[in-house]
């Protein structure tokens, strides 16, 4: 660790005359906290070099969202992901960064550098159709930090039989994230069935006492089915970012 | 019907000399409203000369749910169902009517005269044993209205392989009622597999993000299940009349 | 029914010789839930051939809509119910299904076909001319699922006298739906005068206090009226389904 | 008006040389500001020398509120009313005054002294037995203040021909309240009847979905009742202020 | 009283032979039920003869509400008020009535006919410039109703000097109406100096936890002003209404 | 698996001719559904023999808790785990399990038999003193789920200094389970340090703006924190179940 | 203080002879009541003879905000500032102050005019892009006050060390002001390290379960940070007035 | 400062050939965070030798508050104050804390020593007299941080005379503390005229519509007075905490 062995270089100039322990506790002034301790902490972020960076494009004008991808890119970033990007964020993007790629259902863009090899099976299930730009989120994001996703959308629960396809991939995933609004139903059924950890992501799916989406938030942290938790309402950025973590450090299922 | 009756009676009166004009008026004014017309419609509440009258005890002291029903019982009523009833209202309600029938789990204590014969089937389901108080006070409601009641308790929906059991019942049911908190999810499960109308009865089980049953109201109102409507938290009143009704008038199932 | 029968023919596959346990195993497994036993309770959906499909346009693109309408009514479908269907959505569907009718107010564009016989009378009764598209909704759902129904508009509550109009039809009903938002005392009215079922909903009608519905809501839920149950906020297609399922299981009125 | 006579007084001293230019500024200082100015103003809190003073019991000691009562009475108050008052609060209250008045379920005791004579007619409603402690503070509160007061209780809605025998007194009321929790739907039909200023006082009776009084606040807020406003949730005290001030003022009915 | 008299020349026809008791029976049926004794009760919506109509616009396409319009004015109304009524409201229906009159920033338009003879002082009182439509919105009902209205826009809290110019005022209203969005303060101030009923209008006015009026609606339900009785969120119309009501009726004040 | 041996084996009887398809078919109806297909889904809550069964003891009787237990117990089960459980309730179980352990500050009673052995390390960390009961109960849950559990309790994070003796332990984690009311912020602060997932819980603890826990939900919904998934409200039972399922399928750490 | 003069003045008219009292008594009745006392109390929002007014453009239109600045400027205002200001309102400001200077993205437009000298520094701290508006607001408000004010945006919390950098402005600040949305748990975090006192400012960023700046808002009012106040939801304007109060009063730090 | 010494050593040892860089690193690593660049910020919490520690005694037993006091007496605390002491918890602090002095209603405990001397002026002002234990709590907290503290109580504000006294209070104050509860217009009219920061506490004082402070809270985030600041529902620790603060650090008043 870059951090350890700079102190280990300072100490070492004391040890040897060449700086002053004043010399010394000035550099310590000057250094950002991180390098004082924190910075082998913040790593997690970059678990290898073409480690994931993300952009929030809401509440940002495209040409902010631009530059920042650009700053990131030009850093020396490997994959960048551009979430909540509208057309507009999304050409800009473009214009930084040619080789990006984009989703226009799960308003996404990103480039994919130095992407890590796949580990870990994420199955993603969706309640319905519209549920769809906040599962494909989360199956980019999930993807980009180095997850094999399995999808299944438009599941729905009041006919559980359509459940009967999904049971198979559920059996071999590592993490299962659950994408539903309105009462969220399926995230308790699925969380009956799976036998590893589910995610749910309420969506803001629905009108009237949808409430958008508090009522499939609350309806998830309700659920007595074992080991479910959630994210925020429409955060398939922070479900796939679980999701891939957990699948990823999964070992393999005892049988 | 008897304000018809009693209409013509006056205006034959009338028709014969025996009253003036303003004789007749004059009754009009002091008759109350129903006598001019509403009756007849109120008369739904008694469908028989047995006909249940219903007093909430939440908010009314012991003594004066206890003269309420002594009243009632007094002036003819059929069964009275007293609701809400804590142990000094139940103690106090015995004091009036002897016969009373009571069950301390439902909060309910009822005096039943000239019970209706039975007529329609109607099957509730609950969650959980908690929601055991909310789902009897139902079922003695609506038993007093004339239904057949079947019951099945502590049903859950994490665990699927217990509707099993239920499923019978449900192919005979005229109405289901579903009587379940948190996430509610019983409810859409029941609502996609019961092919007749389903009341639900979200309840104030559970704590934290349950808010005291808003959350199963919620989520009962979202769902995507086909011919479910919903009571009032923790209404077992409700819920219990109106299936009764909806039972009691099924014809027999096309097959 | 379909499924026993197939499994009898299995059976008696195996039982002649022509097939092995193991087949028949295999072909469990790679049946879809529903034939292991659910399919049976699902046909409630499909109450003869010409049973209503219903798409719900909001949070889908035209496209998507017309193409689920394309492809039910390909697979055989009876009616099919699009609701939610703003103007382009309309005109997609027109463009896969040319016989397809459609209601503005309602927001509304269904394809009827085989619809079934008319059974059972539904009164459908709104506060004001601002509920209308929900109460429209509701009519066409209730109407392709073969209920009669009779619309009474604009009935309003502080005038109670325009409810005179109304009361001959509460007398025929088989179940009443009260469509109203504010403060939704029509709801208690109404649900005091009619001697059947009445189905709720609230509506998103009005501005401040009304919340957006919930305040109607939570007023039909406390409504002291006997036999009062409730759908979701503009829930007219939820309203139509359960009512038409009470309307046409209802035998003739005891008189 | 006694300030206007004090200031000239203290103006006169200047112009005779009775009082220096510093000797009347130090007094101007010295006044509370209501002898600046506002003192008219607040005269209305004191419509004759028997005025009603209040006091809120609730977040008080039982010997708070007895010291207060004292302390009032002995300054020459006239009549005094404390709500929200325990079984405690009264037993101290009465200690200091011995002549004081009170009322168990309404939670009120008073001393009435030079009580105005009555004039104009307040008529009050309520909807359930539960609702009578908000109604009879509401009811004590007007008398005191010098209205004549005609109660109604328990005249529910469900049931609309129980207003039969409300009708005449509303045709005499010069105001009338309201006191209804749940869906308040009583609000908006006596609204519709009453050709007078209707107070509407939502009731925290009630339980789920009454939502601790929110529900009836909120259905008053939205009713269509042309006259009707509204005072907080349980606020009886507030109900029979406004209304005997609307009651004592208003001139005899134009025929 | 019109019904009386038709009551009575009925029974006088039965009296006298001319009409049979069932004739009069069927007769009854078929009048609305306020001819069956609730039309007088209705009659105070109609003061007199020139009595005002109004439309809410918001909910309504221009064309109903024109024609909702229209067809007020051809059955005789006297004014009729269109509120909430948006530029395209307002052409449609000055095409039906060329005589109305219209205020765009209160989005009303209104045909005054009859208009009753000027009775009573309502002082209207707005926190800030914002709350404008809303207040006069209230002013144009009020005037409509006959009531002389005086108005004090702008006048804040945090300056209590800008008070100054309206006390003057208050001493000669028959009722105040304030109009404040925010934390309404000003009706806590105003209602703690007017000698005289105080309706609190909250607005939506301000962002952030103004919460689209619900703290100002509460803050006004929770003064412990005396005499203040508040109606919905940006309700100018209720408030109208309401406070035209009690000053119409105000006798000449005590001095 | 247990079900497919006796579907062969039932299929080897009718094709050996000693069961014919009807006997066959009879038997399935009689089999609960989980027979049909679900049981080996279900079998993840049981990951091994002794798996733990757990027992909501709130809105139960203690005896209905006891019960259950024995129940449990007698059935073979495991460990049971009994949450939410008071005085009474943990007498009335030691009374049918003499061998079960308690701790009174989470509320908490149980019996472990044939615990799993220690796999994967949870670190908890919890913000208050008085969050120490959620977070025992969910210690409780994962070490009887078998993983190795690290306590940190008293954390805050207005003081970020005191999070230093947490960060070596944060280093070893493979799951970490965060416990905080009020404004959560611990949550935030550890998941940017924490490079494996992260369990909110958010607690009820606090007063006023705490609103019983629901900003402390919220707050931590809204966190920006990589890899943070959250439970109900003071769901320990749910963090302590994810918590280990996620730490007991962890590989080793990638270096 | 001009107005004890102004009395004084008036006082020895009297005295002398020259005045009357009804002249002076005339003169106290035209008088705007700040004239009669709180006129003084007024004068800290007019620190100096340039002080800042300001012009809340929400809610008026550019046309009512441009002349309210014109009038201010003529009245002799020194800095007039408008907020929430969109491009037309500016526009509109521009037309009647061509000296008004702008900043698009804090929507704000003002004239300054004899600015105060610098006094006091205030520190202000964004969590992230999005919240630039509000920050930026305040940063106005306060500089047209008189602080100086040092800017910090995109701290963000997730990653601790980019406070590195912000630690030794915090060292020196007389007021901190943290700007953020989310979970705003960087307000804990710097109420945590700073000595002075910090104004928390919850944005409206993000989206769900940010639920429009609440979640923000009750995280900050739960924080346990020493020395932490909170404005409303996106009130910049509010937190640069309270700021800059407490930073120009403070005296030198105390070493 | 202890920290720079303790590194400034062990740098120095290096130096001298007495410790290795990797016994220094070691060292580094086994220090809490605070020594490693926190310990200084974290200083404002000590701001001498006798700074005030506190303790939350709401979630905590008795005897855990108790030992809490004990062991930050024994560790060299200057002052320790328990807040929300009931008087099983202030029992238990007196016996291990013989010289703690304690107000009943503010229910809070603490222990003095080697307070700081007094510096600034804060004004404390309450709406009623039911917020008396929060303006206590909060005034405690000041005078132990060492401000001088001037109290005004029951101050309302529907009678704006009852200002007057307490005018010449707020002109000589550093900082001003409103507490109150309802719809604490007080905070706003105090906001109007005092020239300093004010620190609104919201109280939970009141029923219904008060909404347990939230009313109050909302109230004080909207008010349009300038320099106003709240803390969270009952908070009187965290408004005395930071109006302390604001004062103690105030210069002399601007003439």
């Amino acid at each position: 660790m870059a951090l350890r062995e700079e102190l280990e270089g300072l100490l070492e100039g004391v040890q040897k005359g060449e700086l002053s322990p004043s010399d010394v506790l000035e550099r310590f002034a000057s250094l950002p906290v991180r390098d004082l301790g924190f910075a082998r902490l913040d790593a997690h972020r970059e678990v290898r070099q073409g480690a994931p960076e993300a952009v929030l494009a809401d509440g940002k004008t495209p040409e902010q969202a631009a530059a920042i991808v650009a700053a990131l890119l030009e850093a020396g970033a490997g994959s960048v992901l551009v979430t909540r990007a509208g057309p507009e964020t999304r050409t800009a993007v473009r214009a930084v960064a040619p080789d990006a790629q984009e989703d226009e259902r799960a308003r996404a863009i990103w480039v994919a550098r130095g992407r890590p090899e796949r580990r870990g099976v994420v199955v993603m299930v969706s309640a319905g159709t519209s549920d769809g730009p906040v599962l494909h989120e989360a199956r980019i994001r999930a993807e980009l930090l180095g997850a094999e996703v399995v999808v299944h959308e438009d599941v729905g629960v009041a006919g559980l039989h359509r459940l009967g396809a999904v049971l198979p991939d559920l059996e071999r995933a590592d993490c299962v994230v659950v994408v539903a609004g309105m009462d969220a139903a399926l995230a308790s059924v699925v969380g009956g069935l799976a036998p590893v950890p589910v995610i749910g992501v309420p969506t803001s799916v629905g009108y009237g006492s949808a409430q958008g989406g508090r009522t499939a938030l609350n309806a998830m942290l309700c659920s007595c089915a074992a080991g479910l938790a959630v994210v925020g309402i429409d955060d398939g950025f922070g479900a796939g970012t679980v999701a891939a973590m957990i699948a990823r450090r999964a070992g393999p299922r005892a049988s």
